[in-house]
């Protein structure tokens, strides 16, 4: 491990990374490179990655190597944590928090990056009152390519706003601003947000519609931003999800989807994680990502024809694919 | 070919089946085994056709072969037709006025077997003044198999509506009457539509929502009924047809989309034909049974949302499929 960052350990946060897939392992081995003293829990991928180490090769940095990992087949096993990302799927939500429990210091700041809506909400009762329950929103594009090795093809900013925990408003802000430190350190952006609510429905006009178009249109983001009608879904998706947001109140900033479109049309051809969770077998984050938001504008006035259309198409596609 | 319904020749209309696919060669087997002078214009499958005869493996009445088929493969050679059944894609539309041109008698009726909206207008523009143009709405379960060999699997009704022609309103019927006529005689349900544009309507409440899901989800309609999101995607998209109907003028009969609903849960399991368009790499017919409802609809001031996200989903995949 890199010993760049810091020497006096006492001072330095202790990481966990709660599931070692593709956004854990990016930013993990980004924050380890840092100097932070990080440790990983695995899976499957336990034996490879204790043996090989963890590898992102990112078309930012360069190949980012982490021998010696500090792994983990249990939470048991691992050392009491200040900080523990969670990187682990929506849709394995049911287990993480027993596993949080036994990784966090007693007051620790658990950061969920993961996307959709109301994926603190489901874990929050769970979970101890003297831990802090944050989310953080990735803007970055990665993914796994096998044991314990990652691609990384653009960005990285991370967004945190607190959930919910032992810190009264005054003090939320200093939790945050810790944890956009923890990247900054590393060379990642990240943004406090006072409206962690706000911030989930913003990151969800992107994954609405790339992340359920993917797996419905077997598409990349290149092609689907290359076609006009693919393109004129996208927008019509994204205008739905504006507008949702906006009847939950959250108005976000003019211009936020033409920003965004514009954005995916100039990156790299991407396939969001929703179409390797196809690939692979594994279960779509439909309740995070559609179920929960539509539930959310429906409740406050708002349909969302276009994306319940998408959302009733993905979920037949999931069903069959398990 | 059968004799079984007429000596006198002269009283019997001749019948010209332009397209001899799925549509074109039921109805015209079915109607040359009850005695009318039917001639078929065919491409690709002339020879097959010629040597070998049509055949339809029908579930509901048994195998029907008509051997020694009046088959042609230019129109220039067919006899002057009273009636001709087209059974053309309405993406061949381009090219069918001059067949019709060649092969009608001086004041035939052109009777559209085909889905979708605004068909009669394309055609009419390139018709002669002299020709009746009328639009039948086909209510029946067939496919292709072979050169020459159609499945039957359920139902045949013919519903059928004067569109444009040399007919005063009060004379219309009569024609109308006369081709209700020819399928009762060849033991098919036919009803005379006073309201050809209402009759499309409501034959795309089926249209809109199954020919383009087992498209999409790559499904028949036994598995989209059985699902419980697939089948809340079919309603909400007849729901959506329903009101596009209603803003154009045509109110629909009450609890008409839960009918086909449920006739449909009842029905064999079955394959539209744009999945087989899809998977023989034809062109979809997006513009008869989406763009145009879409434009109708959305000119009456009724948005579509589902129907759109669709149209632009099947526009993706059909040109990715070419």
């Amino acid at each position: 491990m890199s010993e760049s960052a810091a020497s006096d350990s006492a001072t330095i946060p202790r990481i966990g990374i709660i599931g070692t897939g593709a956004i854990g392992g990016f930013y993990g081995v980004m924050l380890a490179r840092a100097g932070f003293d990080v440790h990983f829990l695995l899976r499957s991928e336990f034996d490879a990655v204790a043996r090989n180490g963890l590898r992102v090769d990112s078309q930012v940095h360069g190949p980012l190597v982490l021998e010696n990992v500090q792994a983990y087949a249990s939470a048991a096993d691992m050392p009491r944590c200040d900080w523990l990302l969670i990187g682990a799927k929506t849709t394995g939500n049911g287990g993480v928090a027993s596993v949080i429990v036994q990784a966090a210091a007693p007051d620790a700041r658990v950061l969920l990056l993961q996307n959709g809506l109301g994926v603190e909400e489901e874990l929050r009762a769970e979970l101890p009152d003297s831990l802090h329950l944050m989310g953080g929103l990735c803007f970055v594009c990665v993914h796994r390519t096998g044991p314990g090795r990652i691609t990384h093809q653009a960005f990285g900013a991370v967004n945190i706003g607190y959930h919910s925990g032992p810190a009264d408003t005054a003090t939320r802000g200093k939790w945050v601003e810790e944890g956009a430190s923890l990247f900054h350190q590393a060379g990642i952006d990240s943004v406090a947000m006072d409206n962690l609510d706000k911030a989930r429905w913003q990151k969800l006009v992107w994954n609405v519609p790339y992340n359920g178009l993917s797996v419905l249109l077997n598409a990349s983001t290149t092609p689907l931003m290359a076609d006009a009608d693919s393109r004129a879904l996208v927008q019509g998706l994204m205008a739905e999800v504006v507008q949702g947001a906006e009847a939950c109140g959250h108005v976000l900033p003019e211009g936020y989807a033409e920003q965004l479109l514009k954005v995916t049309g100039h990156m790299p051809d991407y396939r969001p994680s929703m179409y390797h969770d196809l690939t692979e077998k594994r279960p779509l984050e439909l309740d995070a990502i559609y179920a929960r938001p539509l539930a959310a504008a429906l409740a406050a006035g708002c349909d969302m024809p276009k994306v319940r259309a998408l959302y009733h198409a993905l979920a037949f596609i999931d069903r069959g694919n398990r």
